[in-house]
C-alpha cells in the first residue's frame, strides 16, 4: 500500500505538468460540462498490476464525483483484455486525466510486470530478487513498490537508511577493515551495513572483521558458490553486477540470499494498458 | 537547451529523495571532508547523449566548487568507452551525488539513443519521428529535450499548447465538423489544430472543413500512401500506432510528414553510463 | 472554465498572504464561531462578470459548509446593483475571505469588461481582439481566462507555446529569412509560427518565406490596409502598438484579423463589486 | 528597500508562469548562446520609478552574469525619454527576462506614480496618503512599497497586524463599546485598534471609549471636519469612501491625518517602460 | 482558535518527516488495512491542554473517516488521568499519525501549562504576562497561541508588525530621539513603537519624545518601581530581562504592565500526554 | 555533518516567518543600508554547541557578503563566556537574522548540552544514549543531529527506516511470534527489526524466534539484568521509560547496550547563546 499523502502530491504535480497554463483546450471546447462517461482500464498484454491507487487519485483529482470499481488488485496477473478497473463520471475529468493515469500505471506496471519474470525464473531457488537505487528521480518510492507488487523486494530507499560501502569508500578509508569499524563507530542501532567485495580475498576480510550483508560484485556463478559456502549463512550474501533474465537462474542457483537487478526500474518496458472511453 | 531554473528545482528534489533526513552516511562516515576526487563518467555501450547539465547540476548543487570538463556535447554520438564527462572536487559531494546524475543522464540518454535509432530508419524519407505525452510523470521537459537530442522533434508539450481532437472529442462534439467548429470558435490564433482520424471517410471529411494536422490512427502503410495522396500537402499528416523500429520505414515510405512513437519515453532502457572514481 | 487545481493553489496562497501568522484576529475577536451570516456579492457599477469561480473558493477554502447561489454566470453583463452571487454560511469565513474574493473577482471582471468594450467598438468588422503577455505575475491564466469573459481572443500564454519573432531576433539571426528558417528547422509539428514587421517590405520578405501570422507593429490604419491587401488571406495579420478605444475601430476596418491591447491586462480599472453582509 | 528573499521567490515563480515548459522557444532558436546585448530600460511616459530590484534580479536569475547599471533609484521621478536602467550580458537571458521584469516594474511604477498624484493634491495639508487590502493577490507586499515609493503611508498588511472593527463586526458584537471591550481583552499590546464610523454619533462613541484611530467612512468634507473639531486630537482620524483625485484636495482640508485610497493599488494604469535592446 | 490553512500545511509536512519514503512499514506489515481501533489520549501529568485541533489534524489526515471526541477544550486545566481526546477509526492511521500527533500535542501543552504557572504567580497584580520571538522555528504562530491558551498575551509574531528600538538601532541611529524620529516618518498608522531603555535616564528621554510602549531591561524591582512612577501611565510599560517564575511576583508588584518570558517558548518542557489504543 | 540543502530550506522558512509581508521594519528604519557591523556570538552559560551552520546560514542568507570566523566547533564544549562565532558584515543583515540564528543554535546547543549529561552519566558502563522520535515536527534530523553532538546516537529517523513492533501490533497480529514472522515475510535486507517487551515471558518468545533488537520497557534494573543474562548477546538490547538523569546510570549498570531518552529532545532547555553587536 502506498502513502496516499505522497501519491496527492506527486498526481497534483503531474496533472498540472500536463494541464499546463490554459487547461486541456480539446476538451474544454469539445465536451459540455455536463457530459458523463463511463470507462475501462484495461490490458492490452499480459503482465501485473500496479499503481490503481495512483490513477485513481488523478481522476479524483479533477473531479471528486468520479466513481471506480477496482476488478484487479495491485499485484495480481492480468492476461490480455481483463479489464483492471472500470470508472464512471463527469467527461471532461475522465477525458482530462487519463494520460497521466495511464502514464504512472502504465510504468509501475511494467515493473511489476518484469520483476515478476525474475522472481519467476529463481523461484526454485532461495534467492531474493531485489531493485536498486537506479530509479527514476522522483518517482523512487512508487517504483520500488511496483518492485514488490511483482514478488521482489527492496534494498535502500535512499543514501540515509542503511550503509553500503563501496570501493571508492574502501579505497579512501584505507581498507576493509578501518572502513567497516569507522561505520560501526558512528551509526545508531538499526541501521544495517552492507559492503560490496570484488574478490575472495576481500569477503575473507569482511567475514572475519563483521557486517550484515556483503555484496558480492560481477562474480561468475562459480565464484559465488564459493563465496556463498565461505559466508556460510554467518551474514547475508547479495549478487549484483550485468544480471539478465538469461543469467538470473544460474546466479540463483549458487546459493546467494538476493540478487539485485538494476534494469528493473531503469529499463521495463511500459506495460500496454489502455482506456475505452464511452460517452453516456 | 534546457530551461536552467527547471533544472535547478528537479535536481534539488532527486538529491533530497535520495539524501532523505540523515543523508548519506556512508560516505560522511568513510570519507573525510577534506578528500579530493576526480571521476570521469563514460559510456559503456554505443548511444546518443543528453542531459550534461543536469548531471553537472547535481555536483554542483552539492558543492559548488566541483569543476567540470565536458568532452561530449549533448546530441552527440558516444562509443563505449568514450568519456562524456570529467569532474573534479570534494570526494563527498561526488560520491553522494553520482547516483542522482546517473539516473538523470542514462534515462534522458537511453531516450536519445532509441530516437535516433528511429532517426535512421527513416533518414531516407521525408518523415519526422516525434514523441508523444507518454512521458514519465515529472520528467516531460526533459525528456522531449532528449528526444530532441536524438534528432527527433516534440509534438504537445500538454493538454493546453496545441488541440489534438481525439475520437471521444468527436463522438460527444456529435462528429468531425462539430468538433472542429466548436474548436475554432473558441481558440487563439497561435493554437494548432490536429485531429484524430480512423479511416479514409473520416479524412475526408476533414479535408473539406480544414485543420493544421491530421493523425492517422493504426493505419496501414497502403492506406497512409492513400491518406497521403488525398491530403495532397494541403495540411500535415501524422501517423501512429505500434510503431516498431521493424515497421517504421515502411510507414514513412508512405509520405507522411510525422509518425509518432510512444516507446521513445516510454520503453527507452537506460543507456548504461558509469563514473569512474579516482580520489586524489 | 479555469483549471481547479490552479484556482486552488492560488486561493490558498492569497488567503496565507492577508491572514498572515496570527489570522483574522478582528474577526476571531468580536465574532462568535457559531455565528451564521448571508451576503450578496453585487455589481457597484456596469460591467461583464469573471471570476466567480475564485471567490466562491475562497469562502470554501475558509469553511467547507460556505453555500452558494451564483446568479451571474462569468462572462455575463451586469448592471449596478446586479446581485452576482449569494452567500450563506459561518460568519467567520465570510468576513476572513471577503476581501480575497473581492480582490480576485473585481480584477478580473475589471479585465472583462474593459474587453468588452474593446470588442463592441469592433463588431461590425471581423477583427478581433487579444490580449498580450503584459499580464500581472501569477495571475496570466487567469487574466487571460478574463479576456476570454468579455469576449477577447487570446495571444500566447507564454514564451514556449508559440513562436513570436521580434525585431532582436531578426537583428542576430540575420534577418526575416534565416530567422524563419533557424525556427522552421527546430520546432514541432503544432507550434505556430508569428512574426512582427514594421514595415512593408519586411512583410514582403515574410511572405515568400512563410509564416502563420504576421503581427504589424506601430502601422497606421491606411498601412494596415495595404499590408492586408498584400497579405491576400494567406496568412492571419495582427495589428498592435498604441491602441486605444478611440483608434480601435479604425484598426479593425483596415481588415486585420487581430488586434493586440495590452491594456486589457496591464491597465484595467477594477470593477467595483461589493460584499453586502448581513448577520444571520 | 524590499525583502531579496520574497523578490527571489517572485521573480522565479513569475519567470517560470513565462517559460512554461519549454522555455523562449523563440530565442533558443534564433540566438545563438555566446551572443550578447546590451540594452536599456526607459521611461516612455512621465512618472515615479518602483520595482527596479525586482527587475534586476528577474535578468539575474536567467543568467547569474548579467550586468547592471541603476541610473534612477525606487522612489524617484522620471521624464519621458529618461534612462531608469542600462543592463548587459547574454542576449538571450536579457530577451527571455525581459517580460517579467517589465510586467513587475510597470505596474509597481504605475502604483508609485499615480500615488504622487495623490501626495501631491495634498501636500498643502497635514493628510497622508495611504493605501489599502485592495491588492492584487500575491504582490502586496511589492504594491505596499510601490505606495511607498510614491510618497504614501502603508495601512494594514493584513488582517493580522492590526485590529479593524467594521460594521459588520459591530453588529455582531452587539454594538461600539462591546466591540471595542472584546478587542482590547484579547489582543497584544503591540496591536492598534481602529474602528469605522459612519455617523458622527458612532464617533462619539468611540470617543467615550478609546481606540488608536478612527476610520470616518463615507463622509462628506463638511462632516469630516466636524468629526475632526470632535476627535480633537485623541485619536488618529483617517477619511475612505470615494475618494478620487478630484476630491481628495477637499477631503485633505477637513484636518484628517490619513486618507486612504483603494485605487493606488486596485486601479492604476501601468507606468510604461521600454527596453531598448542593443546586440554587441 | 487556530489558522486551519496553517495547520493543514504544517500537519502534512510533519507527517511526511515522519513517514518519509516508505511510510509506516511497521504497521503496514502488521496490521490488516480493515483492522480498526478507538484509543484516547489522556494527560498524564497535571497542566493545561493546547493543540487539540492540530492532534485531530494529524489524524484526519491519514485517513478522513477517523472520529474523535473532545473532552478537554485548549486553554483548559487537565489532572493526571484525565481524558483529553477519544479517537475511533481504521488502526493504521490511529497508530501511524500517534506520534505526530502527541509531538505538536505534547509541547503546545507543554508551553500552556509553563505559561500558566506565570500567569497564577501574578495574577495578584494587573501584569500580563507575554511571549518573545523566541520560539520554535516554523511553529511560532502555534507556540503563541498556546501561550494564550496559558492565560498569556502575544508579542510581536515577527519584525514586520510592529517597531520594537533596541540598543542597537538607538547607537546606529545616534540616540533615542533620532531613532524614534526616524521611526515615526516612515511607519504606518496602524504599527505601534516599543523601544528598550537599560536606565531611568534613557526613559526620561522616551517620555519626552514619545512611544507607545517602554521596555524596562533587566532592571531591579525597585528600579521598575520607580521607572512606573515615571511612566504614569502616558505609555505602556514592560519588564524583561532573566525572569523566572520564583522573582516573577515582585516584578510584578512594581506596577509594569507587561512581563516578557523567554522562557514560555524557548524552554517549556513536553506535558506528558499518551494515547492509550485498543484495537476493536 | 548536517545536509546542506536541508540547512538552506529550513533557514529561508524561518527568516520568511520572522520578517513576515513587510520585513524588518525597525532596522529598516534606523540603520542606513551602507552601516556594517560585527558581532560575536558568545555562551552565557556551560554547555556543548551544535548548529553553528545553520546560524552562519542564517546570517549568509540575508546577504552573502557576510564573513565568520568560527572558534567553536559544533560537537564541543563552551565555559560561559566563551566566543562561538564572530560574524562581520552588513549590520542590517546581522541584525535581522539574529533571533533566527539564535533560536535554531541555542534549541540545538540545548539538546546537545542534555545529551551529553547522559552521556557522562552512563560513561562508565557500555549503554549508549540514544534519541527517540519525539523531536519537534519539522526539525527531526537536526535535532538527531544535535544529539550526536552532545556524544549520544541516533535511534529510528522515522517510520519507514527500521521496524518497531509496539504492543499494539503484537495484539493485532496475534502475538510476538505472528508479528515477527509478518514483518519478515516482507521488508528488505536492509531494514532492522527492533520489537518491545514488557515482561520477561515476552522476552523469551523473542529471543527464540530471532529478532535484531529487543525493547525493554519500564522495566527495573533488576528486571533490566535478569534480560541482559537471557539476552546473553544474541541481539542488542535497549532499556526505555521514565529515563532521568538520576536513574540513567543505574539502569546502565544491567547492562543494556542502547537507553532511550525521550527528554534529550521533547524538554530540553535552550541554551543560554547571547550576540554581542558593535557597530562599525
Amino acid at each position: 500500500m502506498l502513502n496516499a499523502l505522497a501519491i496527492e502530491d506527486a498526481v497534483k504535480a503531474a496533472l498540472q505538468e500536463d494541464l499546463g497554463r490554459a487547461g486541456d483546450i480539446t476538451t474544454l471546447a469539445t465536451i459540455p460540462a455536463s457530459a458523463r462517461a463511463h470507462a475501462v482500464l484495461a490490458a492490452r498484454q499480459d503482465g501485473v498490476i500496479a499503481g490503481s491507487e495512483i490513477a485513481i487519485a488523478a481522476f479524483r483529482m479533477m473531479d471528486a464525483s468520479v466513481r471506480f470499481d477496482t476488478h484487479v488488485a495491485d499485484g495480481s496477473p492480468v492476461t490480455k483484455g481483463d479489464v483492471v478497473l472500470a470508472v464512471e463520471g463527469p467527461a471532461r475529468a475522465i477525458l482530462s486525466a487519463e494520460r497521466v493515469a495511464l502514464n504512472y500505471m502504465g510504468r509501475l506496471s511494467g515493473i511489476a510486470s518484469l520483476t515478476a519474470l525474475y522472481v519467476k525464473a529463481v523461484a526454485h531457488t532461495k534467492a531474493r530478487i531485489v531493485c536498486t537505487r537506479k530509479t527514476t528521480p522522483g518517482l523512487r518510492a512508487f517504483e520500488k513498490y511496483a518492485v514488490r507488487c511483482g514478488g521482489g523486494f527492496n534494498h535502500r530507499f535512499g543514501l540515509d537508511d542503511a550503509i553500503l560501502i563501496k570501493d571508492n569508500h574502501i579505497a579512501v578509508a584505507g581498507g576493509i577493515v578501518p572502513a567497516l569499524r569507522a561505520v560501526k563507530a558512528s551509526i545508531g542501532h538499526l541501521v544495517k551495513i552492507e559492503i560490496e567485495v570484488d574478490t575472495l580475498a576481500q569477503l575473507d576480510e569482511v567475514l572475519s572483521e563483521g557486517a550484515d550483508v556483503v555484496l558480492l560484485d560481477n562474480m561468475t556463478p562459480q565464484m559465488l558458490k564459493e563465496a556463498v559456502r565461505r559466508v556460510n549463512g554467518t551474514m547475508l550474501s547479495e549478487a549484483s553486477g550485468g544480471v539478465t533474465l538469461e543469467t538470473v537462474a544460474s546466479i540463483a542457483e549458487s546459493g546467494v540470499d538476493m540478487i539485485s537487478v538494476g534494469a528493473l526500474t531503469h529499463s521495463a518496458k511500459v506495460l500496454d494498458l489502455g482506456l475505452d472511453i464511452g460517452v453516456n
